[in-house]
């Protein structure tokens, strides 16, 4: 099972919103939780200073990386330190305020914004702690920093982070390990389960008391692993604070290749022997079909780097420790699938600048789509679906499908859903592999897991927050 | 922070079970569990055939690894499917039957016997259901399966297990998840989290619910992430049943060395010098003090592969897809060893038979010190501490310290406890980095965990394990 479905590009059918006929598109009652008021946010000044409680010009905060969702929070929290956070959950539980955790706000399934009035708490100025143990390859840090500016600061020592993707230049690493972040590295080093070690979280409790779960080695088997169910439980637990991930070391040879296939079938049969020529070198094997590239083209005014428009364009990359060996077996596979006919194209990156080119092409394919819709509103014309591309990573078994619209249009949606989620559930897929439960999904969850696992998820959140302040209306009831 | 204790070998111990400081050591009360009456065997031999409910000799599923811990259990099971495991514990729920869920009964601490008369429920016959995806690299099978024999079916397809231990050949893959177990290749493959994609399980409520947590896909963002929690749990929540597990190609090449050095900093930057130089082709990196090499040598008459009988023994592993490519990489890092004095001696194994009696050196070193124990008893010598020795993967940053004295000992145990376990815990180690808590380890554990995670604890056994029958007396109260 290779071909997954896990988002539909939801920006283009906000629309659904008020047509839908999924609850979860629907707006949750807001329930009995506390009303903020005057002495609430003096408290919140009081913990935190007044220049981290944020309540104008909050809707960077409140909207949603697609903009489908609009939350109303009237409330920004930006504490500087776990110790404010614990406090301020304190606070929170003390007078029932519901509460949306929010790191990088990239989501892509609404998780991150409140749906009501919820107090926004942001973890982005967390951010004082680093230290990097060179003998182990073990991190520790605050959740507050950006991806991308842990790998660069990891690259100074010879490391990097075991986790890519589009977004790393605005998510913060408390928002990865929450939403157990995938993207385009996963197919070599893991994912945050393999790599996340122990984790400092702030829970809602009467205390609002920090935990210590689990610790910054290896191998620890000292009690139950509870840094593990914080990995992707989407803030319903607690506020991840600080972590401890293994690093891997940076390679000293990187090589990227372009190949052009016919069929989804070839992309397979490449896939398998990659694995075997490449072996423990190859680090990403991303798909991107004709019409995501040809979306990337028109939008983005990036050039594909194939002559031959392909039916589908893959990206292969390998990483390793000895460049002479791997310019060797990539040469191989190259050869290999040129010989053979399962590649009816070809390119290597010569340099640095080609090596961003093509990953600025597979790192637009989400963005492209995004003005896609942007453009197609202006034309005001209504129609049928005007594109439905595939594109994400093969090597991990999982792809993004998306479908875009000149408008909102109901037999478009009607033959949709919920069509894709009884598929891809009738083929053993998951309904998310990356993106997470979050607003989107939510009713589509509830359909779909076990009423025992649903009490017992209920149980679990309790266990951390027992009035269930924390992010409410999302994935768990 | 490198050298850990993980391990106390019990075995020469075993009379601190009379002298013992801890209550963990001590019996703790029966409780108000059900006692086992005829009505209870005649619904279990409805439930799994008379053949599978056995009441004489039980003394291999009452006795523990290492012979310290003796069970009281007049029942044993042994259910050949998951749906007979929910009937059974829907009956022991129904009647408050305590039980002692058990795979190989290889533990080093207890974990597996019973503490006074539960039922044993054994995993051993559920060993019917084996399916490998070679596209996904996925295998699916029962938990019953001992490790070793996976690993011989995956490599009929070219795959293999990403776990390996010295127990190998008796231990059952639903055992290695319950424990969390580490092994001699953690440092390439990863943990069991890292591999462990879903797991069926059987929880003791009042219908003896059989809950499928998460999918067999690399990627699967769509709840929480229950199967993690049970990775490590030590049978405290339910019985894993089945599993899904991420299993690598196996190598085309696999190379062998042993490396002697001086000083334990020595080996340290002989592993730097791995990371370097074998980079992505390191499989195994494990340590044996000259102690521990003597021992071997003296209990189970293996000789040591280098003449210089050197203070500190390496035995490094590469598995890679290119024996020329690996074949390089390992000269080139055994001639900086050797060039910079790093290593004192060193021999790569030539062939298949030398790898086998490298490997058996290393992996005799715990049963050795077994053996060291019955040799001594003979003696009926009462003396001081007779050996302290260190084994383990110092690839992973743990190390197995082992004392044998010739008897028990006061004046030793003293020495040693509970100044170890502080020690540990002042250099931020774990009591436990790979065996567990069990029942060796609980008061340890008790009294180094938060408070408020040992009530979160509670709650979430809680929500599997409402009346509290699986393994009770051990690591949750």
């Amino acid at each position: 099972m290779i071909h997954r479905s896990s988002l539909l590009n939801p920006k283009n059918f906000r629309e659904i919103c008020k047509k839908s006929r999924f609850s979860s598109h629907k707006t949750a009652d807001r329930g009995d939780f506390g009303r903020l008021e005057d002495k609430d946010l003096s408290a919140f000044e009081r913990i935190c200073g007044s220049n981290n409680v944020l309540k104008d010009d909050l809707d960077p905060y409140n909207i949603d990386f697609v903009k489908w969702y609009k939350g109303k929070s009237s409330c920004v929290l930006t504490p500087e330190s776990s110790e404010q956070i614990s406090a301020l959950l304190r606070h929170c539980h003390d007078r029932k305020l519901a509460i949306c955790p929010q790191a990088g706000n990239t989501g892509l399934v609404g998780g991150s914004v409140p749906v009501h009035d919820e107090v926004i708490i942001s973890i982005k100025k967390l951010r004082t702690h680093y230290n990097l143990d060179q003998n182990s390859g073990i991190l520790e840090c605050d959740a507050g920093f950006v991806l991308q500016e842990l790998d660069e600061k990891l690259a100074q020592d010879g490391f990097m982070m075991p986790i890519d993707l589009g977004a790393k230049g605005s998510c913060l690493i408390g928002g990865n390990i929450a939403t157990n972040a995938g993207g385009v590295r996963l197919v070599r080093y893991g994912s945050l389960n393999a790599n996340v070690l122990s984790l400092q979280v702030a829970i809602p409790d009467a205390q609002g008391t920090l935990l210590q779960l689990g610790a910054p080695l290896r191998k620890d088997n000292s009690d139950l692993k509870l840094q593990q169910l914080f990995i992707g439980s989407e803030g319903q637990l607690g506020l991840i604070t600080r972590c401890a991930i293994l690093v891997p070391p940076k390679p000293k040879s990187v090589q990227l290749a372009f190949l052009g296939t016919k069929s989804f079938a070839d992309c397979c049969a490449v896939l398998r022997a990659c694995k075997k020529m490449l072996g423990e070198i190859l680090s990403s094997f991303e798909l991107m079909d004709s019409e995501s590239m040809r979306c990337v083209q028109e939008n983005v005014a990036l050039e594909s780097v194939l002559d031959s428009k392909p039916a589908f364009n893959l990206l292969i990359e390998t990483s390793g420790s000895n460049p002479d060996h791997d310019a060797e077996k990539m040469e191989n596979l190259l050869s290999h699938c040129m010989d053979t006919g399962l590649a009816t194209d070809g390119v290597m990156a010569q340099s640095g600048k080609d090596s961003e080119l093509f990953w600025k092409i597979r790192e637009n394919a989400s963005l492209a789509l995004n003005l896609d819709g942007e453009v197609i509103r202006d034309r005001l014309k209504g129609s049928k679906a005007k594109r439905v591309v595939t594109f994400g990573h093969l090597g991990d078994g999982n792809s993004h499908l998306n479908v875009t619209a000149e408008q909102f249009d109901q037999e478009v949606y009607d033959r949709l859903y919920p069509f894709i989620y009884d598929w891809t559930a009738s083929h053993n897929g998951s309904i998310s592999a990356e993106h997470g439960i979050g607003r989107l999904k939510r009713t589509h969850h509830h359909k779909l897991v076990d009423k025992t696992k649903q009490a017992i998820n209920s149980e679990i959140k309790k266990a951390f927050d027992p009035k269930g302040i924390l992010s409410p209306y999302k994935m768990i009831d």
